[in-house]
């Protein structure tokens, strides 16, 4: 047969009664009597083939034929008898009929995992050993696409909001910002440190183009075991400008994740429901500030807070109490104390112990955490004084502001901590193609 | 006066009559015998301010403004007068009568270099050293500008094309795929690697998503001094199942540099012109055989190659001839010999020595290299040893192929070097935000 082009798969309902070549991977494969039924999808779909007994050729080339094969058939486009419309909305009402068959490739053995279930039924640490594996089942692509409509979102959000996007570097010449929590990296003939955030540089940005986003990856080396931390993610950040406080980057922020969850919604409804989950509706956000959280802790819950930190059982908690009283699934806790933020957070004005600051909290996690900064030097020299460093050590961060900056903030946003949730995932790991933790840098 | 929202720079036009606050950076201020005009920024556009003498509140304040003060006004929106509509273009015909004026934030000392030129006029080191303050030069702006539109551009052209966007681990428990182009990094209690491509990951996507792609950090520890390599960079990857051959791969390549060249020429027409130039025009881009390259070289230049490989000065010759010849700014290079690409490059089926492989070169220099890939687990093993490799470092890598993978290719494109040669820069440097190189990781 001469070379023809590709058919994809969505395409075939515009077929009928031509003939077409498709190409991908093997569903399953069922004999019935003389009859020959194969499911196969491409990414745009999957559509079932029929290999009638009059054609021994392909009889005979599908005869190996399994799950997880790669064909290539040319078949003729024909609706579906009307018995099995029942799943013609999968399939767009049409079947092929095979004329020729062909394999591209196939398992050299058999799969580690059995992919072609809906649940793959496996433990956290055989699904990530198997990841590229793991990927052909539906369930496990689905992440990774909503995930991809994720970025696409917060890209859309930002540059709706006349965002400019940034790229800032990864490798560091010293570990400012004080905490272990950095990478040590060998430099040519120096030292040097993995960004743990793009902090600085965003707002360096935010100092020319009023504001910048980044999308980009964050080392973290915290020996966290848990079911929210990987030591590498993506970070989604944004720093604004020209702010009348705190509140205009908050607003931002649920602009933002609205958007997001508004997409997501519409475009991967498929995928969400594979999960049984659909995306949190547009309530407004709760801005509770933690104090005022800590009393409802307290009465609602009989807890107390450790030196007023709310810790992760404390977030499951507030979470609870906001869906049932306001009927959200996010929630801003606001004005950290001055003592659990970095040394960049604005005081309050009339609070010189808490700061203009929260976390945004979606399904007990918190997803993202921002507030305004400071922009006076020497406020900033001072304060850098207070938290016991050394100003010398941030003279390029505390140049910004001395050449002048007006009132910000921003925030830094998990990307895979919203998926996790969003699809009630149990460990951040499955939201992250390939994880990196304490133990696991392979795949 | 009560708190009053701000209205950027470019909706003024449409408040003529009106009072507005404003909010920006200070580009010049000039005084004309008792009038004071000033030139705010914002960024959305510049506007002319004029403070009238029967206004003295107004003049005290601004007595002080000088250029790069970020200002409140209060202001009057008024029609510009008709002498002055030569720069109406500029301004959106509207000049703001200056009510109330007062200081948001103002540079402590004089500014290190003088940013209100167009043309800065510093050397490299001096414009790096001071990226943050040469940000507020308009030249200077305009580059990121551009930058930021390359990477939306990108995007919008993967996803048109259906390739799922990932993002893939940058920290590597080994440090495959040869070479000494590493970075070492400590990573808690054993040794990793910092990825020099995202090459493995994306094949493993594309194996289940048949097309992804992913804008990340790349880490090259090559200690190259010239214009066009740095140590840390954003690639533009993808990589697409179920092709045909590698001219599938260069089709994909096309249109997508076509979709960020159209949308630059839209998008930053204002930018281009700062450097006076425009993008490349909508010509198909010649591809050329390596060896055919090799002859023209001999011919037209007098130039030999050495192993027939192509140097950077046989790169810019290349490139001129082929703007000669075919009018167009790119070129891809073809079937360049195995011996200069990696080995998981697929070999001409007509030629054991030469591979389905390609360059994109623009205006002289590499920007894009790709090719098709290995899909069949043998011959990639039987590579592995042919390099001298051990193919046990490479069992997750080839296990994507042992379950069965289609015939695809993809490629790696440097973000940069795009909007380098689009403005011909002179160093790729001037492209990157906080450039890392072998002397330079500050700021």
């Amino acid at each position: 047969m001469e070379s023809k082009k590709r058919t994809l798969i969505r395409e075939t309902p515009d077929c009928m009664g031509e003939t077409v070549r498709l190409q991908g991977w093997v569903d399953i494969r069922r004999d019935h009597g003389k009859l020959v039924f194969i499911d196969l999808r491409d990414r745009t779909g999957e559509v079932q083939l029929i290999i009638l007994p009059d054609n021994p050729g392909a009889i005979e080339a599908a005869k190996d034929v399994r799950s997880e094969f790669l064909i290539e058939v040319d078949g003729l486009v024909k609706e579906r008898p009307a018995k099995m419309q029942n799943d013609a909305v999968k399939t767009g009402g049409v079947e092929i009929e095979v004329v020729e068959l062909r394999i591209i490739a196939k398992p050299e053995t058999e799969l580690p995992i059995d992919v072609s279930q809906t649940d793959l039924g496996v433990n956290l640490d055989t699904l990530l050993n198997n990841r590229t594996i793991a990927l052909r089942n539906v369930k496990v692509r689905a992440v990774f696409s909503i995930y991809s409509e994720v970025l696409r979102s917060y890209d859309e959000a930002m540059r709706a909001g006349e965002f400019v996007e940034i790229k800032t570097p990864k490798i560091l010449g010293s570990a400012t910002e004080g905490g272990a929590n950095f990478f040590k990296i060998k430099y040519f003939d120096r030292d040097a440190f993995l960004a743990q955030s793009p902090q600085f540089y965003k707002q360096a940005g935010m100092s020319a183009f009023e504001r910048v986003f980044e999308i980009g990856t964050v080392f973290r080396a915290e020996p966290h075991f848990t079911t929210r931390h990987v030591n590498e993610y993506t970070g989604l950040d944004a720093e604004m400008g020209f702010i009348d406080g705190v509140t205009d980057v908050m607003d931002e922020l649920e602009r933002t994740m609205k958007h997001i969850f508004r997409n997501v919604g519409i475009s991967c409804e498929a995928e969400l429901s594979l999960y049984g989950e659909a995306v949190p509706g547009d309530v407004e956000i709760p801005r509770i500030r933690l104090s005022d959280a800590e009393d409802i802790l307290r009465k609602e819950y009989g807890k107390e807070l450790e030196n007023h930190d709310i810790d992760s059982e404390g977030e499951r908690m507030i979470c609870e109490y906001v869906k049932k009283e306001y009927g959200s699934d996010l929630v801003f806790l606001t004005h950290y104390p001055t003592s659990l933020r970095p040394f960049y957070s604005m005081p309050s004005p009339d609070d010189a112990l808490t700061t203009e600051t929260f976390d945004l909290l979606f399904r007990g996690v918190e997803i993202a955490s921002g507030g305004q900064r400071i922009h006076d030097a020497e406020m900033l020299t001072g304060n850098i004084r207070k938290f016991g460093l050394d100003p010398s050590d941030f003279s390029d961060y505390i140049d910004i502001f001395r050449y002048g900056a007006p009132p910000h903030g921003g925030w830094g946003l998990g990307s895979e901590r919203i998926v996790q949730k969003m699809l009630t995932l149990g460990s951040i790991k499955e939201a992250v193609l390939y994880p990196r933790d304490v133990k696991r840098l392979a795949p």
